[in-house]
Protein backbone atom coordinates (compact mmCIF):
# COMPACT_ATOMS: atom_id res chain seq x y z
CA UNK A 1 0.00 0.00 0.00
CA UNK A 2 1.35 3.39 -0.52
CA UNK A 3 1.60 5.40 2.14
CA UNK A 4 1.43 8.88 0.37
CA UNK A 5 -1.98 7.62 -0.59
CA UNK A 6 -3.16 6.21 2.94
CA UNK A 7 -5.82 8.04 4.64
CA UNK A 8 -5.90 9.11 8.64
CA UNK A 9 -8.66 10.67 10.57
CA UNK A 10 -6.58 11.33 12.97
CA UNK A 11 -4.98 13.95 10.99
CA UNK A 12 -7.07 16.69 10.90
CA UNK A 13 -6.42 17.45 7.14
CA UNK A 14 -7.18 14.56 6.08
CA UNK A 15 -10.70 14.32 3.74
CA UNK A 16 -11.46 11.43 5.55
CA UNK A 17 -11.81 13.31 8.43
CA UNK A 18 -14.71 15.53 6.87
CA UNK A 19 -16.55 11.91 5.91
CA UNK A 20 -16.17 10.58 9.50
CA UNK A 21 -17.94 13.53 10.65
CA UNK A 22 -20.53 13.48 8.17
CA UNK A 23 -21.14 9.88 9.18
CA UNK A 24 -21.03 9.72 12.96
CA UNK A 25 -21.97 13.15 13.13
CA UNK A 26 -25.30 13.05 15.56
CA UNK A 27 -27.92 13.46 12.91
CA UNK A 28 -25.36 11.75 9.54
CA UNK A 29 -25.89 8.77 12.20
CA UNK A 30 -29.61 8.65 12.66
CA UNK A 31 -30.17 9.56 9.04
CA UNK A 32 -28.20 6.65 8.01
CA UNK A 33 -29.92 4.00 10.01
CA UNK A 34 -33.18 5.59 9.35
CA UNK A 35 -32.69 4.73 5.65
CA UNK A 36 -31.24 1.63 6.12
CA UNK A 37 -34.25 0.67 7.34
CA UNK A 38 -35.70 1.84 4.29
CA UNK A 39 -35.60 4.26 1.46
CA UNK A 40 -37.75 7.41 2.80
CA UNK A 41 -39.18 10.53 1.94
CA UNK A 42 -37.84 14.26 3.54
CA UNK A 43 -40.56 14.11 5.35
CA UNK A 44 -40.75 10.49 6.63
CA UNK A 45 -36.82 10.87 7.78
CA UNK A 46 -37.86 13.93 9.61
CA UNK A 47 -40.55 11.73 11.85
CA UNK A 48 -38.07 9.11 12.26
CA UNK A 49 -35.05 11.58 13.38
CA UNK A 50 -36.69 12.68 16.25
CA UNK A 51 -35.56 15.96 17.02
CA UNK A 52 -33.90 17.07 13.42
CA UNK A 53 -34.69 20.17 12.44
CA UNK A 54 -35.76 20.81 8.51
CA UNK A 55 -32.35 22.52 7.90
CA UNK A 56 -30.09 20.31 9.58
CA UNK A 57 -32.11 17.08 7.60
CA UNK A 58 -31.60 19.14 4.69
CA UNK A 59 -27.89 19.65 4.84
CA UNK A 60 -27.01 16.31 6.40
CA UNK A 61 -28.66 14.67 3.32
CA UNK A 62 -26.34 17.01 1.08
CA UNK A 63 -23.02 15.94 3.24
CA UNK A 64 -24.09 12.10 2.67
CA UNK A 65 -24.74 12.40 -0.65
CA UNK A 66 -21.90 14.28 -1.62
CA UNK A 67 -20.11 11.68 -0.27
CA UNK A 68 -21.71 9.03 -1.81
CA UNK A 69 -23.88 7.72 0.59
CA UNK A 70 -26.94 8.38 -0.14
CA UNK A 71 -28.98 8.90 -3.46
CA UNK A 72 -30.86 11.38 -4.14
CA UNK A 73 -33.87 10.42 -6.55
CA UNK A 74 -36.26 13.22 -7.93
CA UNK A 75 -39.61 11.54 -9.37
CA UNK A 76 -41.37 13.08 -12.46
CA UNK A 77 -44.41 13.42 -10.83
CA UNK A 78 -46.66 16.17 -10.34
CA UNK A 79 -46.34 17.25 -7.63
CA UNK A 80 -42.17 16.18 -7.54
CA UNK A 81 -41.67 13.29 -5.37
CA UNK A 82 -37.99 13.14 -3.92
CA UNK A 83 -36.92 9.87 -2.47
CA UNK A 84 -33.63 8.74 -0.82
CA UNK A 85 -31.66 5.54 -0.41
CA UNK A 86 -28.47 4.52 1.16
CA UNK A 87 -25.84 3.93 -2.38
CA UNK A 88 -24.19 0.59 -1.66
CA UNK A 89 -21.39 2.68 0.52
CA UNK A 90 -23.49 3.94 2.38
CA UNK A 91 -25.13 0.87 3.13
CA UNK A 92 -21.84 -0.50 4.57
CA UNK A 93 -21.45 2.39 6.56
CA UNK A 94 -24.98 2.16 8.03
CA UNK A 95 -24.61 -1.69 8.81
CA UNK A 96 -21.42 -0.37 11.09
CA UNK A 97 -23.45 2.65 12.54
CA UNK A 98 -26.11 0.42 13.54
CA UNK A 99 -23.93 -2.43 15.08
CA UNK A 100 -22.51 0.33 17.30
CA UNK A 101 -26.12 1.68 17.97
CA UNK A 102 -27.24 -2.15 18.92
CA UNK A 103 -24.59 -2.14 21.47
CA UNK A 104 -24.91 1.33 23.04
CA UNK A 105 -28.66 0.38 23.09
CA UNK A 106 -28.17 -3.01 24.92
CA UNK A 107 -25.67 -1.48 27.47
CA UNK A 108 -27.29 1.50 28.83
CA UNK A 109 -28.18 -0.24 32.12
CA UNK A 110 -24.26 -0.44 32.60
CA UNK A 111 -23.76 3.15 31.12
CA UNK A 112 -26.57 4.21 33.91
CA UNK A 113 -25.16 2.25 36.37
CA UNK A 114 -21.74 4.30 35.85
CA UNK A 115 -23.02 7.53 35.44
CA UNK A 116 -25.29 7.34 38.81
CA UNK A 117 -21.68 6.16 40.36
CA UNK A 118 -20.04 9.15 38.81
CA UNK A 119 -22.45 11.58 39.96
CA UNK A 120 -22.26 10.40 43.40
CA UNK A 121 -18.83 10.73 43.77
CA UNK A 122 -18.10 13.91 41.51
CA UNK A 123 -21.39 15.61 42.39
CA UNK A 124 -20.31 15.48 46.52
CA UNK A 125 -16.84 16.55 44.99
CA UNK A 126 -18.75 19.54 42.91
CA UNK A 127 -21.52 20.16 45.59
CA UNK A 128 -23.92 18.57 43.73
CA UNK A 129 -23.91 20.00 40.20
CA UNK A 130 -25.69 17.15 38.39
CA UNK A 131 -24.21 15.85 35.08
CA UNK A 132 -25.77 15.74 31.79
CA UNK B 1 -37.15 -8.35 26.19
CA UNK B 2 -39.40 -5.92 28.14
CA UNK B 3 -40.36 -3.02 25.74
CA UNK B 4 -41.13 -0.69 27.96
CA UNK B 5 -36.50 -0.91 29.38
CA UNK B 6 -35.69 -0.85 25.61
CA UNK B 7 -33.27 1.65 24.39
CA UNK B 8 -33.85 3.59 21.03
CA UNK B 9 -31.55 6.36 19.89
CA UNK B 10 -33.88 7.51 17.43
CA UNK B 11 -35.71 8.93 20.17
CA UNK B 12 -34.52 11.82 21.43
CA UNK B 13 -35.54 11.51 25.17
CA UNK B 14 -33.79 8.59 25.40
CA UNK B 15 -30.60 8.31 27.82
CA UNK B 16 -29.05 5.98 24.78
CA UNK B 17 -29.42 9.15 22.65
CA UNK B 18 -26.43 11.11 24.43
CA UNK B 19 -24.07 8.35 24.73
CA UNK B 20 -24.66 7.71 20.96
CA UNK B 21 -23.47 11.40 21.01
CA UNK B 22 -20.62 11.01 22.96
CA UNK B 23 -19.08 8.36 21.50
CA UNK B 24 -19.93 8.95 17.84
CA UNK B 25 -18.74 13.25 18.24
CA UNK B 26 -16.00 14.21 16.41
CA UNK B 27 -13.67 14.15 19.75
CA UNK B 28 -15.31 11.17 21.05
CA UNK B 29 -14.92 8.56 18.21
CA UNK B 30 -11.24 9.97 17.91
CA UNK B 31 -10.67 9.54 21.70
CA UNK B 32 -11.80 6.32 21.96
CA UNK B 33 -10.17 4.94 18.65
CA UNK B 34 -6.69 6.47 20.10
CA UNK B 35 -7.27 4.81 23.59
CA UNK B 36 -8.03 1.57 21.81
CA UNK B 37 -4.59 1.31 20.60
CA UNK B 38 -2.88 2.22 24.16
CA UNK B 39 -3.76 3.86 27.69
CA UNK B 40 -2.43 7.17 27.39
CA UNK B 41 -2.10 10.31 29.67
CA UNK B 42 -3.81 13.87 28.28
CA UNK B 43 -1.42 15.36 26.08
CA UNK B 44 -0.74 12.49 24.02
CA UNK B 45 -4.22 12.24 23.40
CA UNK B 46 -4.33 15.17 22.63
CA UNK B 47 -1.33 14.97 20.17
CA UNK B 48 -2.88 11.64 18.61
CA UNK B 49 -6.13 13.38 18.29
CA UNK B 50 -5.05 16.02 16.13
CA UNK B 51 -7.19 19.63 16.13
CA UNK B 52 -8.60 19.09 19.93
CA UNK B 53 -8.35 21.82 22.24
CA UNK B 54 -7.50 21.10 26.14
CA UNK B 55 -11.02 22.02 26.62
CA UNK B 56 -13.07 19.86 24.21
CA UNK B 57 -10.59 16.82 25.08
CA UNK B 58 -10.87 17.28 28.92
CA UNK B 59 -14.66 17.70 28.30
CA UNK B 60 -15.04 14.43 26.00
CA UNK B 61 -12.85 12.17 28.91
CA UNK B 62 -14.90 13.36 31.41
CA UNK B 63 -18.32 12.20 29.39
CA UNK B 64 -16.80 8.97 28.44
CA UNK B 65 -15.80 8.45 32.16
CA UNK B 66 -18.85 8.75 33.28
CA UNK B 67 -20.66 6.55 30.68
CA UNK B 68 -18.36 3.87 32.12
CA UNK B 69 -16.44 3.52 28.79
CA UNK B 70 -13.27 5.03 29.85
CA UNK B 71 -11.82 4.42 33.32
CA UNK B 72 -9.15 7.15 34.67
CA UNK B 73 -6.26 5.82 36.92
CA UNK B 74 -4.63 8.85 38.66
CA UNK B 75 -0.91 7.31 40.43
CA UNK B 76 -0.12 8.26 43.70
CA UNK B 77 3.12 9.86 41.92
CA UNK B 78 4.84 13.65 42.58
CA UNK B 79 4.01 15.07 40.35
CA UNK B 80 0.52 13.25 40.05
CA UNK B 81 0.32 11.59 36.71
CA UNK B 82 -3.33 10.42 35.84
CA UNK B 83 -3.73 7.36 32.97
CA UNK B 84 -6.40 6.75 30.65
CA UNK B 85 -7.52 3.88 29.03
CA UNK B 86 -10.93 1.70 27.93
CA UNK B 87 -12.93 -0.50 30.17
CA UNK B 88 -14.23 -3.36 28.54
CA UNK B 89 -17.10 -1.53 27.43
CA UNK B 90 -15.21 1.39 25.83
CA UNK B 91 -13.21 -1.64 24.07
CA UNK B 92 -16.25 -3.00 22.58
CA UNK B 93 -17.59 0.62 21.45
CA UNK B 94 -14.13 1.39 20.32
CA UNK B 95 -13.97 -1.59 18.24
CA UNK B 96 -17.11 -0.97 16.23
CA UNK B 97 -15.71 2.78 16.08
CA UNK B 98 -12.26 1.52 14.29
CA UNK B 99 -14.45 -1.08 11.55
CA UNK B 100 -16.29 2.35 10.82
CA UNK B 101 -13.67 4.12 10.74
CA UNK B 102 -11.04 1.83 8.41
CA UNK B 103 -14.49 1.13 6.13
CA UNK B 104 -14.33 5.14 5.41
CA UNK B 105 -10.54 5.69 5.17
CA UNK B 106 -10.20 2.70 3.03
CA UNK B 107 -13.23 3.92 0.45
CA UNK B 108 -11.83 7.34 0.42
CA UNK B 109 -11.36 7.08 -3.18
CA UNK B 110 -14.99 6.42 -4.03
CA UNK B 111 -15.93 9.22 -1.69
CA UNK B 112 -13.74 11.50 -3.56
CA UNK B 113 -15.28 10.55 -6.79
CA UNK B 114 -18.59 11.18 -5.33
CA UNK B 115 -17.79 14.41 -4.45
CA UNK B 116 -16.39 15.41 -7.72
CA UNK B 117 -19.46 14.42 -9.47
CA UNK B 118 -21.95 16.42 -6.88
CA UNK B 119 -19.64 19.35 -6.73
CA UNK B 120 -19.30 18.98 -11.03
CA UNK B 121 -23.14 19.27 -11.32
CA UNK B 122 -24.19 21.31 -8.11
CA UNK B 123 -21.34 23.83 -9.07
CA UNK B 124 -23.15 24.94 -12.77
CA UNK B 125 -26.18 25.03 -10.64
CA UNK B 126 -24.98 27.40 -7.80
CA UNK B 127 -23.04 29.42 -9.94
CA UNK B 128 -19.48 27.56 -9.16
CA UNK B 129 -19.63 27.50 -5.56
CA UNK B 130 -17.78 24.94 -3.91
CA UNK B 131 -18.66 22.19 -1.10
CA UNK B 132 -17.06 21.62 1.54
Amino acid sequence: MDDALAFDVFDRQCPSRGTLEHVTGRWGSLTLGALYESGSRFNELRRRVDGVSEKMLSQTLHALERDGLVHREAQPTNPPRVDYELTPLGREVAERLLGLIRLVEGRMPEVLDARGRYDATRGSERGGRGGR
